[in-house]
């Protein structure tokens, strides 16, 4: 923290530079809009008890095993033999409410478990925007936004979230030395917000997406506020932060 | 080059992200407004006859025992023992003219000598800024703007000059498909280009530059177009295009 008391929030544009950042004291904030981070929100608002986030589609199998649902995301399909996509409609299905869940996605989970050693690691998208600000906020704690980004690049849509959430953090937080990247990410959210689905239209992820015809996935994840959940990473497993 | 026709403009934001970049076929634009590449147009412009980019100190003064003049920054400031700093303002002095000179900086250098292996290499600042873009469609080759920034973190300025350049090329020039990084270069200077003073003025360079009281040095390289000059890098020497 600060000799001027706030604590710092910083914002990393891709897991590529996550190494130029010490988080020992930080909460680490991962951010996959589209759509690993939307979709964990999603699942533990509607129900499910926890996440297991894993990096490969063998140990999604050994979780099946184990009783667990499991949900996998490839180059932005589904994958064959899992329960669930990464879609965040499908985690709304009654099926999942009580249940534990292991998911692995193209850059999400990898976002989640770079981040390991951390003082803290939770999941940010725009559904949880303000509720996870707030509990940011009562923490006191250094933040760093990490945008999982597309396979270690940048992405726009990443990037606006961690302008948003910096942004709403900055009356009780300060910018540190490095702080061009979120004055960077500030301002792109802030050209952008009134917008969203129309800013990216253009953008690498939506181009690709498009493919797949999930126009409404991209939609509902850019919309703020439609879960009250803080996902939060204790051992390895996602659950809301009050049942922790 | 696409099936378009069109070549590929891309933007690299740090020299830590080079790697993701394949530039065998692509010239890159080295980019380290503050004050690198800056300084470079302007001793070419004003007479200097080569500029040989170095790593260290060390080699520096082996280039000055065999007659160059030898310019340096480390840390924002000159170094002892040297002819020349990394003001712009150094190198428009009569002593440079006709003279080669070996220049070491803490990014600017940095980032010429990692495209080594690319199609081609030539320094980027918004001094040449209108050159440079005719230039470069003259090539009808793929580029790839690199921004030194700061230690291999992202900053700022170097970012709002990649998308300068890089809107300038788009109506000869494509995205490709790891477009972000362009789209909101291109979006950040836009919301620059009336006051880019103003806008960095939180920025980590400025706040650094600040202290060492430069601020003149800063407005000079945000001023476009205050040389005719293209530095193109060949057997690890910078001229004037049309010098060689």
């Amino acid at each position: 923290m600060s000799e001027a008391g706030k604590p710092i929030v910083e914002v990393c544009l891709t897991p590529a530079l996550f190494y130029q950042y010490n988080t020992k004291e930080s909460i680490v904030v991962a951010i996959d809009i589209l759509r690993a981070t939307s979709s964990i929100c999603v699942a533990l608002q509607y129900g499910a008890r926890s996440i297991v986030p894993v990096m490969t589609v063998e140990e999604s199998f050994q979780y099946k095993e184990k009783g667990y649902l499991i949900g996998a995301e490839r180059q932005g399909s589904m994958v064959e033999g899992f329960d669930l996509g990464n879609s965040p409609f499908s985690y709304m299905e009654d099926k999942i409410i009580g249940r534990d869940i292991a998911l692995t996605t193209t850059n999400g989970t990898k976002a989640i478990n770079i981040a390991n050693g951390s003082a803290g690691i939770v999941a940010g998208s725009f559904l949880n925007l303000d509720v996870l600000a707030a509990w940011l906020i009562e923490q006191n704690k250094d933040v760093l936004c990490l945008c999982a980004g597309w396979k270690n690049t940048f992405n726009l849509e990443d990037t606006l979230f961690a302008g948003a959430l910096s942004q709403k953090l900055l009356p009780h937080f300060q910018l540190s030395e490095h702080r061009d990247s979120a004055i960077a990410a500030m301002n792109l959210y802030n050209l952008a917000k009134h917008d969203m689905y129309d800013f990216l239209k253009d953008s690498s992820h939506r181009t690709r997406l498009e493919r797949l015809k999930i126009d409404e996935d991209v939609l509902y994840c850019l919309t703020p506020n439609q879960t009250l959940v803080v996902p939060v990473l204790k051992d390895g497993v996602l659950k809301k932060h009050s049942d922790w």
